[in-house]
């Protein structure tokens, strides 16, 4: 055995045969179905960047995730890791040429040399959606509609998109006398719904004393009591200094939604804030109410200076993200996906070779008619291609012989029940097809 | 400016806008469904691989076109310069759970440090086809039957697959006495539509003398003449030492292509070689007969050791690949794809901020109608939205003011010949939109 190379695949790479591939191709295309009907547009842009411009010019002692080499040109190169950034790279580069506001999707593959252990991958695909351009409820209304269009598409039954606004929460912060952008009290309030509000209130009392920790577990599961977000956001107010341009933002986006009868899916919720420096705005996550334990299936929110690291314009925007991997399992939980493989509507059998020509004309013609067709590609004995079109789950199939060629007839028969046409024409084959 | 980055790309890198991402998915998605009418499955495997599963294990001193680098975990990895090695390795790994024989296709970026002045790029996506377990007639004209109706599908009016068979070339060679697998020969001969027989004369004749360079000269222009592929095919046989099992093979092929009326589309030409070593049985290439000058847009041919590197099994195999990029740079050129971004259907100006959530009922009802429709984002005057709307290139646009709102009325307004429907419902609306 000596030359041969085991043909596996690095740690958290995966290979996708047909049955997860094709799945995942029409949760995709699904995706782009409704970004599309939002008016957002593709854009597409390198696997492979100038370390520098991924990684900001700090970027020497980077962090173990990032696959990063040098070129045969010397040059400091990297994988990109996630889609926010090249994005941020590609508007700083064309946004002169672009019409404002813009609303780009791109569905495509990232980069980090995560641990794998916890069931991470190191090549993985992201779906984004940013809309730039527009700070306003309008834009921030939208993005949320399209989430709540993506999971009707899916017939996902019940989902929850839980929201806040970091304004708001660093305002509050600020009010209690907390530096708004610590991400260790952003973190530990992220997991309140992980770990309950006792824990949390512990980690908090470590981080900012008792007094402040009790006014940020009132802060953050205001949204936790019976009143309806009205309430839930005038209490937020009081908690905060007043009404501002925050809380009026989300009172206005909470209102829309209610008018449009969409408020079940939408909760006002305080211990949202992605704990992130970079979300200026609203932020939200969203739920499945069947699968609480997968955690968030959909987050993003409002940013305000996309462009920093590559321009000195400022551009606002708000934008969402979808894990692929998370959604297709929880799909797949759900009873919502199967790990199936395409197959073509029809398998027309390989009797006689010099039948070829026949046999591929009809495959022709029942392309030309919208259906999926293949031949079998060897002349074998009738078992064997019972098998494999079995095995492909493939529903039709049709079987010619010379006697049947001559007289223009064919035999059609239905894979699944068994039912047999016996010698019928190439017409009434289509006319059943089609009637199925 | 300290502490700005220039937001580039890698030479040979390219970030795609979205009137050119557009395009290049719709293209995308017309070879998927062209695979998908065939039976052909969708697979993927990772970008980066173990590089001695990618280079083999004399990959030592690799050419420079591979990105090649040590991981975190100090692997050897590389990124994919090609879908076939991949495919290989995959087929290796999953033989044994996948219904043989088996047909898959893969579109996806691959990597090559290549020289970018001719025009070449370091990052690009091909799209490869492969049908593998099946050595037969029928695998062969399947492809060919593929490859033509891929490009019916695009509207491409005239091309030619010129397709030959190395087995029979090998033999031929053999028979004057020269080795089977001379990548120079195989080059020399490749170039012959390029540089014409004359030039090419010369060079074999420095590779193997005057008189075995005129046999190989007339082998290789036995495609010239004013004969049918029957007389082409009949000159090679004699000229190779009879027929054999890949003139029959040839025979077969063609004879079906007639049977099936695409006679036209197919031409024996046996100066197509496909100048590698992989290929065994037969190969084409595509031309457009408008486009002769950008060459092939579509090759391919029979092997028959996938799995070498990776395996002891014999798995054969019939393949094509189209390069995305020569593709749509000929579309392009024969007018048959814009350089355009997607736009929605329709769009609803925002003139006042309290309408937001008619506006977006509205959308949502479109949407449901199976348009696509944004809501302009900010609460701006009508001018700079309708400049907006232009610039997209959206063809209808909906405004409604709080009068309208009341009575439950707008107006639609047809942006391309500015025709205007006043005071309508949103019944009347679709009907509208619904007869265009």
């Amino acid at each position: 055995m000596s030359g041969i190379i085991e043909p596996r695949t690095l740690k958290g790479f995966r290979d996708f045969p047909p049955e997860q591939e094709g799945p995942r191709r029409k949760i995709l295309a699904q995706l782009e179905k409704v970004a599309m009907d939002f008016g957002y547009q593709a854009i597409d842009t390198p696997i492979l960047e100038y370390a520098e411009v991924l990684l900001g010019k700090g970027g020497g002692e980077t962090d173990k995730q990032v696959y990063r080499f040098q070129d045969h040109g010397g040059r400091d190169v990297a994988m990109r890791f996630d889609l926010t950034v090249p994005f941020a790279r590609f508007m700083a580069a064309h946004m002169r040429s672009l019409p404002l506001p813009f609303k780009r999707y791109h569905f495509a593959k990232v980069f980090r040399g995560e641990n794998t252990q916890r069931g991470r991958f190191r090549e993985f695909i992201q779906c984004d959606f940013d809309s730039v351009g527009a700070d306003s409820a309008a834009a921030d209304l939208e993005i949320l509609l399209l989430i709540h269009r993506t999971f009707l598409s899916m017939d996902i039954p019940e989902f929850r998109v839980r929201l806040s606004h970091r304004g708001l929460f660093n305002r509050f912060l600020a009010s209690i006398g907390l530096p708004d952008q610590s991400l260790e009290i952003l973190r530990a309030v992220d997991k309140l719904a992980k770990i309950g509000p006792e824990k949390t209130a512990e980690t908090l009392k470590d981080i900012c004393g008792e007094e402040r920790s009790q006014k940020l577990l009132d802060f953050i599961t205001a949204g936790r009591g019976d009143g309806g977000w009205k309430e839930v956001l005038a209490k937020l107010e009081t908690l905060s200094g007043g009404p501002q341009e925050d809380s009026t933002r989300l009172r206005e986006v909470l209102s829309a939604m209610d008018d449009l009868g969409l408020g079940d899916s939408f909760t006002l919720d305080p211990s949202i804030t992605r704990g992130l420096d970079y979300y200026t705005g609203i932020v939200y996550e969203t739920f499945l109410t069947r699968l609480p334990e997968i955690g968030s299936v959909c987050s993003g929110g409002r940013y305000n200076n996309l462009l920093g690291l590559y321009s000195k314009d400022e551009l606002p925007g708000v934008g969402m993200s979808i894990g692929l991997d998370r959604l297709m399992a929880a799909l797949e939980e759900l009873g919502l996906l199967k790990a199936q493989a395409s197959a073509p509507d029809i398998i027309i059998f390989l009797l006689e070779g010099k039948l070829l020509a026949h046999y591929h004309g009809i495959a022709g013609t029942l392309r030309d008619r919208g259906f999926s067709v293949e031949v079998y590609p060897l002349e074998r004995k009738l078992g064997p291609q019972f098998s494999y079109a079995e095995k492909r789950q493939i529903p039709w199939a049709v079987i010619i012989g010379s006697k049947e060629a001559e007289s223009g007839l064919l035999q059609l028969k239905n894979l699944r029940n068994r039912e047999t046409h016996d010698g019928i024409s190439q017409e009434r084959m289509i006319q059943i097809l089609e009637n199925q």
